[in-house]
């Protein structure tokens, strides 16, 4: 069975609302084998019932948000009833309902308001826990002279739709929806392009009948997205894991450093982070995970090179000879953050964020990465020539990953 | 004109990625005289096709978004190449940046790459700073044999879309558009809620004709938006500035951090950071801004005690009679980062961000932030009962706003 999404509202066209919509609706029905194939916004008025006819050779269910208001834009009731060649009734207990609730709270009662008690012939009513307009669901075929797909009329505001959504439309689409099990599964990858993550997994998974494989990169980090039946997703689970192995970081949705806080607090270790280009961005992500305080016993921001000798203890004629973004430098931060911290592991990053600040022999962009533990020291040597913030994500990823795989080599 | 956009990629439909595109792209052409009459989101694949032919008739100017990246799914090019019946030709130039761009990065080259530099005939290149491929522009009628409307084909990821739509993009609009003059203000107000706002200036602003003023809240910052004929703005501009004057921290879209950085930066003072419960956060944004090395001297993330004490000289007994989330320990903080670091001005921050840690006394929410110059210090206590990463900002903003305004009584 496919699913469509008419958004409705013009207060969404003019971007002053973020829909969120399209996002819960996709994630809740998944897990029932439905799959929204197309979402459409429109706004308010009679564009909704071209829209709406133009969808009903689209899916077998559609989902209608917003317009089930009051005020004279609230069309989408009176579109769908129309559309369908429906009567539209005036529901006693609705009407009851509404009266009683604008009693309770001494809001005057206004005429438009009884708009919201009209009920296509046959909908079935989803009680609205969070507001005043009930949802509506016109089965398929409603009027039997009319092939319709199963409609759902849902209200515009997340926090009445959401709970609604739930209690009421989920139970209808499990009795509804035939579908062949289906399952999703997710992979994280940090520090590796899009494209070599494909051409290693890419063609050996489409190969398998049955597969949707997507990517979708952000900086310094790819998702793998697979959707298909149980038994290929296994087949396809196995060449993802043997083809990039320790590279996955987690196929459970978390953050890089979600996973890092996890791992130190598992094994009872402790980080400390010396920053220079990133500024930071690793305390900052690191302190956005809760329980990040038992494992972040300290974090240096030090740009100015006398921070760096004062906080750090970096020798000065280091600095000189090799200069503050070398090997050298981001080595003795590392090294001189886990003495002072106390702590198992430190995380040192010195480079060119830019726009200023660059040489031929540095340009903007040259970062050193460096990941000191008790025994031993590994500096790496990127080059990230991006915007400020954007090389700053790089790097932090470069970080968090150098030290998860020390983590995940030292258990 | 009317416009309409089509998002294209699976990872929205399925709920994955929150699209932002609409807002952005609505707001960024609404002073052009531009609208969205209608957005589709469809998945990646041959549907992208479909839905480009059916909007052919819906708009004089179509947005499409997605599906231009280098793997199998990104058929964004291709399809609409097709659709108009024009040849994909390799640009030679493009060819050479990409892997210019690889060869910088010490990526290797896969074939599919390569992808991104077919260009249909006669279409013009957006060049893309944060990213590898290019978007494209169609001018309407491009294939003389074909009607169809102007077509910009932007990337998916909106750190690439935003920068190539506001340089390459909007200047083209500029010059197809054309559309009745009018104007938008913009204004930037941090740590007053919306609705004092727009007690202190709504009901005077919807009463000067001609006006459109919206309101846009984030943690700790709210924009307030006009837009209208150029008399009209200036009428409501000066209710603003009575009625909100120094609350307002830009009316040109900066970031309060661009804010601090400038006031520093031509006063030449300098600041540094110490924080405990925003772990970081501070640094990390006065870092986001270019030129920040000359005015940060040094950051301090100080979760642990011992780090207080360590870095910043906070007496361990201050913390024990008082508590390290005290008004104490906050102005000991800020003080000690001010002479650590020999900066002008230091900001401490100390609270509790949850989800544990909280006390009947002292419940999760709770926050001291200090700010200290050479011959005061000012603190303010806070309570933000909120989830650890919007807690964390509100701390941010109350803390760049002192700072903002000692700065400014103190030019």
């Amino acid at each position: 069975m496919r699913a469509v999404l008419l958004n409705t509202g013009t207060e969404l066209l003019a971007g002053d609302v973020q829909d969120t919509h399209l996002a819960f609706i996709a994630r809740r029905i998944f897990e029932l084998g439905l799959r929204i194939e197309e979402r459409r916004t429109v706004g308010d008025g009679a564009v909704i019932g071209q829209a709406l006819k133009e969808l009903f050779a689209r899916g077998d269910v559609i989902f209608v948000t917003g317009g089930l208001g009051p005020t004279s834009d609230d069309i989408t009731r009176d579109v769908t009833a129309e559309l369908l060649h429906l009567k539209l009734e005036e529901n006693a207990e609705l009407l009851e309902s509404l009266q009683q609730r604008l009693r309770v709270r001494g809001i005057k009662w206004v005429a438009s308001i009884a708009r919201q008690a009209q009920v296509p012939a046959g909908a079935q009513i989803l009680p609205n826990e969070n507001g005043s307009a009930p949802g509506l669901y016109l089965k398929a075929n409603i009027n039997p002279d009319q092939q319709s797909p199963h409609i759902f009329l849902l209200p515009g505001p997340p926090r009445e739709l959401q709970p609604m959504f739930e209690k009421s439309a989920v139970p209808i689409l499990r009795a509804v929806v035939k579908a062949p099990p289906i399952e999703r599964r997710f992979y994280k990858v940090a520090v590796m392009g899009e494209s070599i993550i494909e051409e290693k997994i890419g063609n050996q998974i489409l190969a398998i009948p049955g597969i949707e494989l997507g990517y979708c990169a952000r900086p310094g980090e790819v998702d793998v997205r697979m959707i298909g039946p149980r038994a290929a997703l296994d087949q396809a689970d196995k060449i993802v894991r043997d083809e990039l192995g320790d590279v996955i970081f987690t196929s459970d949705d978390k953050t890089l450093e979600e996973i890092l806080v996890k791992l130190l607090t598992d094994t009872k270790r402790t980080v400390a982070t010396a920053e220079s280009c990133t500024g930071g961005l690793l305390a900052n992500r690191i302190t956005n995970v809760a329980g990040a305080s038992s494992v972040l016993l300290a974090g240096y921001v030090c740009y100015a090179n006398e921070a760096k000798t004062d906080l750090l203890r970096v020798d000065p004629k280091l600095i000189e000879k090799h200069g503050a973004v070398s090997e050298e430098v981001a080595r003795a931060m590392s090294e001189g953050a886990r003495i002072r911290a106390k702590s198992t592991y430190a995380v040192a990053t010195t480079g060119i964020a830019g726009p200023g600040g660059g040489s031929p022999e540095k340009p903007v962009g040259t970062v050193y990465v460096a990941v000191a533990d008790n025994s031993d020291t590994k500096v790496r040597k990127l080059f990230f020539p991006s915007d400020r913030e954007t090389f700053k994500q790089l790097v932090a990823q470069v970080a968090f990953e150098m030290l998860r795989r020390t983590l995940v080599a030292n258990p």
